[in-house]
């Protein structure tokens, strides 16, 4: 029987992966709805070739538009339209691969609906973490990471006793701009800070990469994921983006999971879990051509944003939404030219300092806070430019 | 409740870092039996240390001796000792850790008798791995690996379908002599050879490891415990002996289990299996301390005692046999001065050249071929010297 799918954030990086790894497999998995944003040729194109039930995206007038040219599928649009997609399109299993907090809200809604959830959308888990794992629980839905260090953490655990872990190890290429001294880095620009070394992906997880806060959201995503407290999450420098990240036991065993970069592999676990099934074109790893693999130690110093997400996981409640909330706003400013890359984790510690944390929010809470915080960060740049 | 453990070969390598850990967790683990060889002194140290119901020893005058020593333990002696200790001490868990073909028939007799086997002496499915899986099937009996690279694999295949392994990837360090070149090997010493880079081993191990022979013998073992073909078994050098060995799967991820050179985790897991503790006074794995691993392609032609192995292995029937024992003279001969090193593996090759294989052989046909083999190679060398 098919698996069915619907996928939020059909035409970011890893929608258009996630498309890919599905179009291959044709016997195995079904689209059966999407979300996308304001791309409505790409939205055409998918819908020619998946002929899905259900279709959203964010304006009205593209919907109602896009309902005249396909009778046949059922096009909804805004918040509504993607809680519909994820938790009333009958699927099997959601991937959820839009950018930023707005995937929050339909996750809560798809795991309710008791729908499996494929998790590439890390800001989820950063905004609300402690509710979507008890909803999570209360439901027993399994929440099955996508991103690459996330799937290689839960590959590494396969058949183990979680009690027996003593680290997890999350390994960080350094991105863009890791040979540079935060010196340095004041002079970077928009375009060298988006041409990351070793993976391909959309402009804020780029960025992100760059200035490490990537790691942090990841560190605080693994906090959640297998219930890990901070001091049992290590980051490790590897240049080479090869080992996606490793498990420590107590008896000092090492559990790892390994490929060349390329993130339709942890979606297609995700997809065919606790399965595999054969990877269409795929480069396989060859470490004999490789040769050698190289590990650093992890600088917080130089990484600041990264101890910025540690501080922020430790302190828990409502603040890693305000620094979730405070990054998305100023990569957002540094990609469209109004801040130096820099100013990024200056603005984020800055609005964390500020915050007064409400230790155990609801969702409403929540949500506000994200909204407020996006705007004093807004506020903060206009009063400084 | 504590398990029970009998132990082949308690004085060897494996066997003393077996009873490491025994004598570490005294809640967890009770020895109840133990074979030595001639080394009294450390049969009484043991006898002591462990209160072992049953102990057997290489000859009827020792076995006689200890008697009068020790009234509350029984002494065996011989092959029938060997047996006892194996299959009828009440032992939970057999850890076969004796040297050479020697531990076929007690493995087999713990088998019938229902006992879980963690084999340390990869002779036993080298010589007769076909009897050896199929007995274990027929009883329903775990076979856990000890040797580093196949608790590697084993590790690695935690919670998955073995239908979907691609590759298993042995890593080797390449031994005392990996950095020379083949026309170099001819002046080496017995001293040179026993200098193993990594990993501290008994003299016929550390010799295999120069030889490359023991990866072949690991080749051929991996075959038999993962019911793998030799195509989709690969060596791979890699000079740290950091990752211990890897599964390639379908979707090309790599699984791999890492860690410092110590048996004493293998040993401990295969123990603990399928959970996990902490190990005593370990040296945790640090990659951040280490900086590199390094990679390189195996060198067939350089390496030829691992081509014969592979030539073997796919050949069958008594083929393996065979080249098992000539091996285990020839290295005998070698550590004793009697032959050069490079000879090793020309006695193998002609051994092997000269064997009519008899494909699908029982018990009394491989231990007839092993005993007929070692006289060969005694004749062969008596005639060249």
């Amino acid at each position: 029987m098919k698996k069915k799918i619907s996928l939020l954030g059909a035409t970011g990086s890893i929608g258009i992966q996630t498309l890919d790894i599905i179009g291959s497999n044709p016997n195995r998995f079904e689209l059966v709805s999407f979300s996308a944003g304001k791309n409505i040729d790409k939205v055409r194109e998918i819908a020619v070739m998946f002929f899905p039930k259900v279709v959203s995206v964010m304006r009205r007038e593209d919907a109602d538009r896009l309902e005249g040219e396909f009778p046949n599928i059922k096009f909804v649009y805004g918040e509504e339209g993607l809680i519909e997609v994820a938790a009333h399109s009958n699927a099997d299993i959601l991937v959820n691969a839009v950018m930023g907090s707005v995937g929050l809200k339909p996750t809560l809604e798809a795991i309710k609906a008791g729908i499996t959830i494929a998790l590439a959308n890390k800001e989820t888990l950063v905004a609300a973490g402690d509710i979507v794992m008890a909803e999570a629980k209360r439901y027993g839905v399994p929440l099955l990471p996508v991103d690459s260090e996330h799937s290689a953490l839960f590959q590494s655990l396969n058949g183990e006793n979680p009690k027996r872990i003593s680290r997890l190890i999350l390994t960080a290429s350094g991105g863009s701009f890791r040979d540079l001294s935060r010196k340095e880095l004041s002079n970077v620009t928009v375009e060298q800070a988006l041409a990351h070394p070793n993976w391909s992906m959309g402009n804020k997880l780029t960025i992100d990469s760059a200035t490490m806060m990537n790691k942090g959201l990841e560190v605080i995503e693994a906090h959640h994921l297998f219930s890990m407290p901070y001091d049992k999450i290590d980051c490790l420098l590897h240049k080479e983006s090869i080992i996606h990240s490793m498990v420590e036991f107590e008896d000092t065993s090492v559990m790892a999971q390994l490929g060349s970069p390329d993130m339709r592999v942890p979606i297609q676990y995700a997809l065919t879990y606790p399965d595999r099934i054969p990877m269409q074109n795929a480069k396989p790893l060859r470490l004999e051509e490789i040769g050698k693999l190289h590990f650093d130690k992890m600088d917080y110093n130089r990484f600041k944003a990264l101890a910025l997400a540690y501080a922020a996981g430790r302190e828990g409640g409502t603040m890693p939404t305000v620094m979730n909330a405070a990054n998305e706003v100023a990569v957002d400013l540094f990609v469209n030219g109004r801040i130096p890359f820099i100013q990024i984790e200056d603005i984020i510690e800055r609005i964390m300092d500020g915050h007064q944390v409400i230790s155990t929010p609801d969702l409403e809470t929540i949500l506000e806070t994200d909204s407020l915080t996006r705007k004093m960060v807004y506020a903060m740049v206009e009063s400084i430019t």
